[in-house]
């Protein structure tokens, strides 16, 4: 089905996926209004009709009362806890904190935490569901496209730490997850975008197909018709999905979602992870580079790189390090960002690279001079 | 094979025990000397030749260099991590600290932690194992009684919180267990009794001949016969290897090892978990008072409950709250201690009933006014 051919009926009844994890397989579903009818979807799946919902101050103002609403319609006990909004949320100190709250509340093992926010929140309360009582339920409400088509999918949860992002945190799954499409009306644009390299990313890797979907298709995504934001997020989730059911714990194949990571971290390291580059967009401009790497390495056409690069700068994505106004880069400093990655093994930095579109690999080992090359090639342009 | 027919030839290998858990799977290795040949048992299942052993303070001191030895001539690169001693150090500020020195450390996924001491070193250890760069891999090396037949087996890990006891922390296997059973050398006597209530434990929850065993060896057990002692760990630890094997996350048959720890767990709550009752000595004292319950229900024999606080008390340990010097008890306040464990369910606090020796069960419905009245009997015994 392609979205342009998505009838109304369709579109009335969410999308439902399925990871495949044996005892903690779990459910997507994607739709408009999915928050309103939560409890609904919730309800079966919670040991005990107690949660807390676990929020930003930002998202709590738009969807906190509709959520509490629902659940509490369908007769849980709602508590809530509203967390500043921001990456610095994802600290130890906040995870005390919230724990300390949880145990106040006097949770039980039976209690189910409900992420309702973007990355940041789902990733701090799967972190604190994971540890609270050594192990409680939780469940994702993602209220953002990044949140929607990556993290909210395939258990990773975690903190940053000084020495970086994710550093502390564990692989621990929800037990169901609600993307309400209708939450992506009120998010702003440059975040969107965001989300989107993500999306892009998907197509990038090895399914081509839905690339050229997406190079058709791309700005109706971003410009909010449903059915293509359906279809878009459906085909991101099922191809996470299928990568995290094969590598749940990142031995291999799941290498392979870090497409562009491995610029991007040390590109977003360097701005202090800070709002001057979302994540997003180091994805996008990590992806172009690692292009442009396998291009240098005579492993892929040039038309591929090419094609990359004018797909994302098509829908107002940045390409380069010179879209971050007044920053002045240093290739040598990217690379020692790089080599303090959590992925690095034996010393080494880990790369994918493309044989093509849609053709993604993760090489034995790179020559960090070429890495060094393509990033003083992309600094200047 | 009794412990009184091992002969020496016996006594030379390592006793090896399988907790049998799926990819999680692990053993447990008991004998004289493991420390000085543990660089031969853990080379074979690290991913990377690099470990952090983290011990405390007490434990360094005797057997830190001889590990660190045998590792490094193994062609293991060997980091340390020493904490202070004692009960606090399971705290959130601890493993916050000792996550920051591991990333100091440049550890990475394959690098292995070795929790070198009790209980406290390796429910720390187990926890920051499975939090750092989301998990990576570790092995214990229990150096008291208690930790060898309890804690390090069974992957129960985690943290105190201002709440209680352990109650942040995951569900973490460890890839080995070494117990050199030469560590009970230097255990303090008042220790390694505390740890022997958990051997008697196992008897009582479902191996009544093992129950008997002990009557007639407990004492060589303690007095430090090397056969005795092999015998009632690796009797222990195949029990509880056993349990964990049907029920890993507790949902279940675990419960059973909780016998005598609801109130044992009240009574080390209203000592601030310190040491004027150790959790041991509270187990024992808690069993006592989960048989005579049993008696007072009509379920259990009343020579059941007298054989178990006859041979208890012979070995010297305590069998009524009254064993704690100069401090006065309150069943009030102990209930209320009991209502605020991690394993109330539906506001129910979990006991687990005895109908004889062996012959241990998890009922639906303990009616709390008959267990106030055990505590009050106990109280004035």
């Amino acid at each position: 089905m392609t979205a342009a051919k998505a009838s109304a009926h369709d579109l009335a009844r969410p999308e439902r996926l399925r990871v495949d994890l044996g005892d903690r397989s779990y459910d997507i579903l994607i739709g408009r209004g999915l928050i309103a009818a939560a409890g609904e979807h919730m309800v079966p799946l919670l040991a005990k009709r107690h949660v807390v919902i676990i929020t930003d101050a930002n998202v709590a103002k738009l969807y906190l009362e509709g959520l509490t609403r629902s659940l509490e319609k369908a007769g849980v006990k709602v508590d809530s806890i509203i967390l500043p909004a921001g990456e610095a949320t994802k600290s130890f100190a906040e995870v005390e904190r919230v724990t300390g709250l949880l145990l106040d509340m006097k949770v039980e093992r039976g209690t189910t935490l409900v992420a309702l926010g973007g990355g940041v929140i789902g990733d701090l309360t799967g972190f604190v569901a994971a540890i609270t009582l050594r192990g409680i339920d939780f469940i994702q409400v993602p209220t953002t496209l990044l949140a929607q088509v990556d993290s909210s999918v395939g258990g990773k949860t975690g903190i940053n730490t000084p020495h970086g992002k994710n550093l502390v945190g564990a692989f621990y799954q929800p037990r169901l997850v609600l993307a309400d499409t209708a939450t992506l009306d009120t998010l702003p644009r440059r975040e969107l975008l965001a989300g989107y390299a993500e999306v892009a990313k998907y197509g990038l890797i090895d399914e081509p197909g839905f690339f050229s979907w997406l190079e058709a298709n791309g700005i109706d995504v971003i410009e909010g018709d449903e059915a293509a934001r359906r279809h878009a997020i459906a085909v991101s989730c099922a191809a996470k999905a299928r990568i995290v059911g094969i590598d749940e714990r990142e031995s291999g194949a799941r290498a392979l979602l870090n497409l562009g990571h491995t610029f991007g971290h040390a590109l977003e390291a360097e701005c202090g992870f800070s709002d001057e580059l979302l994540h997003g967009e180091g994805v996008a401009i990590g992806m172009v580079m690692a292009f442009d790497l396998s291009v240098t390495l005579g492993i892929c056409p040039a038309d591929d790189a090419a094609r990359v690069q004018r797909h994302l700068a098509s829908v107002g994505l940045p390409t380069a390090p010179g879209a971050v106004q007044g920053r002045f880069w240093s290739s040598e400093r990217l690379v020692e960002h790089m080599g303090r990655d959590k992925k690095v093994k034996d010393g080494r930095i880990g790369f994918v690279l493309a044989r093509g579109i849609g053709k993604t690999f993760h090489p034995a080992h790179v020559d960090l001079a070429q890495v060094t090359a393509i990033l003083e090639t992309a600094i200047a342009a």
